[in-house]
């Protein structure tokens, strides 16, 4: 059993040792900046309430896909990683027996760092001592320090958006908005997926339930159109600042009202086709990027992710079990007709983000390079990763510069790694402008603004917080 | 105001110190070499009247897109980049306030470069220093050693090509290469697009100006054709070395004569729809390859920029204003048709551009390392940057080397900036090679020989200089 | 004439120091291991009879298609590189006259290192010295040691995969391994290509023999199917462990059993057309993989590669002469029939490889981080470069971690480059291992598990060794 390298104060700094000075005293600079964490998947309620988190597995394992699908890859079936068929000591064992899969992904990185920061392990995990480290872990988890209020402001959490249904009443976000006990900001974000994807199981009860309780007494499609408009607003006067869409594709259309109406006629009917599906979702898109420019929600983009890719695992486990696969995009000609009307609004953020590597270089950084609208979403996902950070910024600085991307998105649900996730975060960026100060590119004096403004003030910024 | 960073002798060098030494010495070999630029933007009048450079703003900032555009993406709009809306020193005080958004972009670096090189600035730009900046930049330019002739003769210029509509008279050209006291060379190129691009709103008076003046009295596609052959051998006969070809698509096409023919009548009498213009696009890259193949141009295609891609903008303020976007593109089928026929044709140089990253490794460095014909554009535009100029090289050499690249292009109308950008290309093959040097992969003596033969012989070579 | 750098110890190695010695010692623990080559294209026959190798132009140059396209890109017609036309001391001397072409290449490399380490030559190839060195590789070639069998063993080659007609009776393989004298392990490969792509000419009286000579007397594409079934088992029978598919792009079908009939006599009775060809080729693998899933033979799939795109070159001289030019492709929708029904089948190993890079990160990493079934192939052809091949590490790793890769696949007909084909992939793992050490995101304890884990356990866990 190792010493764990996750406390080492040069960890995803770069080699070289004079440009490693350079980020080090970077990285010193926004060290201990709060953090702002625009979107992501937490649970309010668990804030809210303060429920004390469970074992080790049910923490940290069972729930997270990007954990869960590599040992799933490894021959071990979903079923072995969550109850009733294993205990989450038994779950840990597994885990812990996987653990060497991790080595080199960004998901070993987060929980090696969560291991020694959050829970104070000093040596590498271990299969021989797994269940020592489940019993430290499990400890510490009893501690009152341990529960998610007293972690907020442990880990220096400023803002925190969730992600939440339309017609969520987010009483969560109400009670801890009118609690005077608690300082941070946890703010709801509006994502109507389930509501614009036709091809979705509960599209058509989940809109009829969206225009009975919000469509002010309107039918049909204005009715929809009315109660999304109403639901927004009533997100905004609960403190949200942007609407997320986890989109298919990019694709944005401007439909005529009328066949507008007649297509969800034909969606409300059960008679809507693939063409029908598509059309539909990238008309809203329009009206989405329309309300965005009319009630001043920063509009995200999530599009490329081939959800469910394997059917079979779907049935039996459900949706966000490690299996959403990317697949190629292009956002030039596909985001154009909300760009043409809205790319130039005073105050209105639509940050594009991708799953496909390709569209940073040559659609993205071009984009936002010109359309005061656009910005760069962070690397998402699968590409939230040293490497692919540093990738991206090397593709998209030399045409976009540092201010038009949204700072970093940790778009986690797994709470006790978002400091792990922003330290990263912090460090790449650091890597990345020592790389410049070194090739004396940017001047360090320069550089030392740049990360705090890429740090702290983009994410301000663009989620206009 | 900060000592600039732009004289520092190991700027865009590796920050590794063994290898920064070898890219030293590597410069040093190129340093000094003339100065070809086989393919730009610059107006051939400007040199031969030798116009005085208006103030720094109407010079450096109003006419440069990939400079508006950064300034426009952060909220100002383009006509207070522009006469009348703004003078030019109000203009010069907003790009100076905007400067901060140039770091880490490659305008910034040749900005920057220029400031330093061309104007003697000593000191980073700096808004509070704005009106000083721009004093001391218009002083320098109404000395008479900053007239073009003198620039052109200082920056080490041997070759400058510049872009031409067919019709051009090209009399600038003629008047320079018959002075005796102008000892550079100053060459057309034949850049056919606007007669070629059937849904410009001026292709059928534009066509109807080429046959009526050049088709030797012959009519329909027949003289359509003729006047083209024409008049790129009027160009040969100026000094063109090249034909460039700004197309939507690297399609190509070979069409029966007869159903070109009714083609191009159908565009003629209004009546072509998309398919058509993709076609008949398509198919003039065949003739134009043809065409090539016969009189000797080199042919270079610039493909896959969606080309004013905010309408309003268009609308407003015309092409070249800072919306053309990349899309992606393919080569390996597009251009197949060409190289069956001429792909091994001796003496045919097809130099292929892209904005696409994708295809430098997947399909151009395949095709230029087995078709004789095809060579390597050099990165372009968006790519036209350290970092992606690094990718490049990365991406291309180990499957074609480095003779079956077109040598830098500059692809500027920015006069000023051809310095820095040969420089900065220089920096960059030097850095690159010294990593090779570095890894064992390639003799320091025979990198000595490649900086040169890839800095001076291969756009000589490949441009039949 | 230079001292050759092909011996430098650190060849291939970053060039920082401290990332240098960390990849010395990661390298040294695994250089000495054997080579295990899964996939490749050298020939029976030529081990079992020990054919003594011929002529350094006939072993190193006609045959070479990585060789042979870069001196054709020069301007050196093909006929020039192979008998008659050229004796092959004069191939040999244009060979050394175009050797400056190679460098910064992979297959530069590769002949750089045979040069030294197997041949002795300890100067840089040149073209003065043309005949000295045809003479010394000459004399090389006769003496006893250096017969194929007896380099088997220098090399130090332990499996030894050849690719193979599924009509061949394998009589070599099967001598080679009754033969007590020699030691090596030489197994033959399914790659049944010209039976499933019915636009192959050939294609019609293929099926003929296949059906005739293994379909225990069933007949049309019943009787097909049980001849594969029964040819896979022949192989297995004598050593097989993996099958082959190079199709054109990576689509799966699932047909139904009578459409699939009809699909097969429509294409029999030559009125397949091209939807027919891309579905019955996709249905096909989708066979190939129910069979590997029922037989257990690995499936390996090279899809994306357009083959002989110069017509005029393939009239003449053939397949395989270096003018297959890769295009784009996607996976994650292409190869989701398959994986539906047996991504997570026991046993059933699918290894994907591409010559489109942006797959790694977009879509193969995240496959093959899920699927138990699906493991990331080896950057391929003119990808199998260090620079391309780190490229690879970062962009898989970080989702995929180490343990999802195949191993290094030289794939090579050119028996004389295997060493050095392995060393390199040796040297660019510890490569990129050190800079993950370097940085702290692995222990190098770790690492030295890792190397050999990537060396040498994932060919033998992969491919069922």
């Amino acid at each position: 059993m190792n010493v764990s390298i996750a406390a080492h104060p040069d960890r995803l700094l770069p080699a070289d040792p004079g440009t490693r000075s350079i980020a080090r005293s970077l990285l010193e600079r926004v060290q201990d900046l709060p953090i702002i964490s625009p979107h992501g998947h937490v649970d309010a309620a668990i804030i809210e309430q303060n429920t004390p988190f469970p074992d080790p597995a049910t923490l940290l394992v069972s729930p997270d896909h990007y954990v869960t699908r590599l040992i799933h890859a490894s021959g071990i079936g979903l079923e072995y990683l969550q109850p009733p068929t294993a205990s989450p000591r038994e779950i840990w064992r597994l885990f812990c027996a996987a653990w060497p899969l991790f080595e080199g992904t960004a998901s070993g990185y987060w929980l090696r760092t969560q291991f020694d920061s959050v829970f104070g392990l000093r040596k590498e995990l271990d299969p021989e001592t797994a269940d020592a480290s489940f019993d430290a872990i499990s400890a510490k988890l009893a501690e009152p320090g341990f529960r998610p209020r007293e972690l907020f402001k442990d880990f220096n959490i400023e803002v925190l958006a969730t992600t939440d249904d339309p017609l969520d009443g987010l009483e969560a976000h109400a009670r801890l908005a009118a609690d005077p006990s608690f300082h941070g900001r946890v703010l709801p974000t509006f994502r109507p997926d389930a509501y614009i994807n036709i091809a979705h199981p509960a599209w058509n009860t989940s809109v009829e339930r969206l225009i009975a309780q919000a469509a002010d007494g309107e039918t049909g499609y204005r009715g929809y159109i009315t109660a999304l408009e109403n639901r927004r607003r009533y997100f905004i006067d609960h403190g949200a600042v942007s609407a997320d869409h986890g989109v298919r594709t990019p694709a944005t259309l401007k439909l005529e009202q009328s066949d507008a109406e007649a297509l969800f006629d034909r969606a409300r009917a059960g008679k809507a086709d693939d063409r029908d599906r598509d059309a539909f979702e990238a008309h809203m898109m329009y009206q989405m990027a329309r309300m965005s420019m009319e009630d001043g929600l920063v509009m995200t983009v999530h599009p490329g992710s081939f959800r469910n890719h394997h059917h079979p695992t779907f049935e039996t486990f459900g949706a966000d079990t490690g299996h959403d696969i990317p697949f190629a995009i292009n956002y030039t000609e596909a985001i154009r007709p909300v760009l043409q009307d809205f790319g130039t609004a005073e105050d209105f953020h639509l940050v594009l983000f991708t799953l496909d590597e390709t569209v940073f270089s040559r659609e993205l950084a071009p984009l936002a390079g010109f359309y005061p609208s656009v910005y760069l979403g962070a690397p998402w996902w699968f590409l939230d990763a040293p490497d692919a950070m540093l990738r991206f910024r090397s593709a998209v600085t030399e045409t976009a510069g540092f201010s038009r991307s949204s700072g970093f998105i940790d778009d986690t649900r797994a709470f006790c790694s978002i400091p792990a996730r922003h330290d990263a975060s912090r460090r790449i960026e650091a890597s990345f402008l020592a790389r410049l100060v070194a090739e004396h590119r940017v001047t360090e004096e320069r550089a030392h603004e740049l990360i705090v403004d890429v740090v702290d003030s983009s994410p301000r910024r663009v989620f206009k917080l």
